[in-house]
């Protein structure tokens, strides 16, 4: 079993939580003054512990082992939401270090913009494994302000820095701790989750063309009312979702626009952002076809029409069987019967990272499931045993002959 | 039959076209100064006329005739919604000129902020009718920018003047000619309608409390989703408002804001705006008991809590039967067929005069039923002989021993 200094681990997050400080949280946003900060923190430790530290071009900060393979990459990302918690993104960067210190094999990886505070989303990870052109950071903006990208690097110091890229046959796989973002762990009293396979995201809008009107000059039977038809659109998908969704498809509707918006004006138009999630490909498809179903047969029914549009289809990734075995061995030695195995519902660098390398996730509980707050937190007995759980698996693993090739997508 | 001198009619409605002139409508907010010069050119007219022209503490023009009773009142208002309709009011307004230049014992009046500029609604009529309270008037604030009534009577020359009120007994009745707003007569091909009644307007809020949770890590088991609660009731309303409203009810969902509106975040608040109108107490009050009953039911069924609250209730206004037979007499004489009777959508300052006096109202046709835009238009010959038959119904009206006692609700 490998021996983290697990109160150096606690140290290294509670310094890391200072800089951009919050409330208990933390405000690093991609590219500000306090996330260059970090990353330049980031760097002075790794070279402390003997890895030789990059930042490049987009802002990854990587810190290569020197001692002799196989290596195991690890990693996550250091910039915040706005306002947000300590621990998102921090926590799988720092336990890469603390397995660096406890002289594991390991090059430890600080992927940018994960949090996607700029177009395009996962602009780090995806830049790494040579998925990020010059073309789509030239155009690029904030989501925040609509700044450009390049403008941002070049604030930051990083205009015409090269972009590494990952060194093929190097790593035998990539490994991530992140907070659960749910209850799941702290509803069942576990203290880690080893993740099966990171969601697609596939997020749709539905825009639908009414009459604007008014609301007492116009009968029921002469209105076209945009809003309606989004109601009754939204009805169908919650009535006949159920029936042809996977045992842990969610499905959002996180946005619904009426303009006007005025009390007495028939709405004339309706826009819906409505999204789903499953790591299941078949599944995806099906709900896709499905959501079609329900449109063509709301634009025969209804007087007003219905138009979907794709805003992204995000690829799931299965978590790599090998290093998953090594982490639930290592979970029931450390705390038996403490662990689970979870679907993660949410984004994170290990799903462009699958598309490479053998790939695995480990989730530390979330108090009360807060995510993207500043309240975020985590008992740090379960930060400190999810760290050590890591560490074991990664021996275990890079011991072991199991060896899962790429699942190019 | 009354003679009408529509042509002058026709020109006194285009000369008051020019002041606040936008493209071929009209921007003259309550106390603007384009406001406060369409009531001074009012006041001209009416003093060449021979009425003796009031402008009071509110912004009212009331323009007193000095010949021989009984008396009708003629009227409507003058100030347009922003950048509207150059007939949306003043069409009323100038009938009672054209009326009293014919020599009929008509006063003329324009009622100050019926299109609402200023919180409380119709302040000119009510305030008329005694129902607007000078503390009303101190908390009263705009609609458009939030600075207070007293500040833009101030700034309008109004401070300290004296309010005028209905002198009792004096008017046999009230009437007003307004645009549609509709397509009904311009549908059938007529020139007139003569409304049998004004909606009243039951307008609510529906504010519905989830939990704010990611998109992500939340199963749809664990889910408060607010929004989805929101599309559930207003389904249910759609399901089964038909079946307990009236022949001519119109209900309308405006508004619908999800908090906080993102696409990968559960909504934790959804809010509505939703109002029913009728002209039919019994209907109206059994819609909103119907309302109450969908929120009990919804609150029994779902995870997230609705809670009704009401912005406003309205009180219908029954028109009078006597002068609605002198008008559809007198349109049968002028237009053979050319009219219908039928309901008013829309509020209008004779649902207030209804509360004191017989009141009744005459509809002209609506080009494409636009309304509250400035291409709100109607043929000229349409707008004249509307008048004319005004003019004959209220010498006819006038004449007749007819009495309905004022409906004080």
């Amino acid at each position: 079993m490998a021996t983290i200094d697990t109160a150096r681990f606690l140290a290294d997050l509670n310094d890391l939580r200072k800089i951009g400080a919050y409330k208990t949280g933390v405000h690093r946003p991609t590219f500000s003054p306090q996330d260059m900060e970090s990353r330049r923190w980031l760097m002075a430790r790794m070279a402390e512990i003997g890895l030789e530290p990059v930042l490049d071009g987009i802002g990854n900060v990587y810190g290569r082992n020197t001692g002799p393979g196989p290596y195991m990459l690890v990693g996550s990302h250091i910039e915040s939401q706005n306002y947000a918690g300590w621990l998102d993104g921090a926590l799988g960067v720092v336990a890469g270090l603390a397995l660096a210190r406890a002289g594991l094999p390991v090059d430890v990886c600080a992927f940018a913009d994960e949090e996607g505070h700029f177009e395009g989303g996962f602009l780090g990870s995806r830049s790494f494994i040579g998925d990020l052109s010059d073309d789509e950071m030239d155009h690029a903006r904030s989501r925040n302000d609509g700044s450009p990208l390049r403008d941002a690097l070049k604030a930051a110091g990083l205009e015409g820095v090269p972009r590494i890229t990952v060194e093929k046959g190097r790593h035998k796989g990539y490994l991530e701790l992140h907070i659960e973002q749910g209850t799941s762990l702290e509803g069942a009293g576990q203290q880690t989750g080893i993740v099966t396979g990171i969601v697609a995201i596939w997020q749709f809008r539905l825009t639908i063309i009414g009459q604007q009107d008014h609301a007492g000059g116009t009968t029921m039977a002469e209105r076209k009312d945009a809003g309606l038809t989004a109601v009754r659109l939204l009805a169908a998908i919650d009535e006949t979702f159920p029936l042809v969704c996977g045992d842990r498809t969610v499905w959002t509707t996180g946005s619904i626009v009426l303009e006007p918006g005025a009390p007495s004006i028939i709405p004339g138009k309706a826009e819906i952002l409505f999204q789903f999630r499953d790591v299941d490909w078949s599944t995806l498809e099906r709900l896709e076809k499905h959501l079609r179903a329900l449109v063509q047969e709301s634009n025969r029914r209804e007087r007003c029409t219905t138009e979907l549009s794709i805003i992204r289809r995000s690829i799931p990734a299965i978590c790599d069987p090998a290093i998953m075995t090594a982490l639930e061995r290592s979970a029931e030695q450390r705390i038996p019967g403490g662990w689970r195995a979870m679907p993660s519902g949410a984004g994170h660098d290990a799903q462009v990272l699958a598309q490479v390398m053998p790939s695995a996730m480990l989730f530390s509980p979330s108090i009360g499931g807060i995510s993207h707050h500043w309240a975020e937190d985590t008992k740090e007995e379960d930060l400190a045993v999810c760290c050590e759980v890591m560490g074991d698996a990664v021996e275990m693993f890079l011991k072991s002959n199991d060896y899962t090739p790429p699942a190019k997508a």
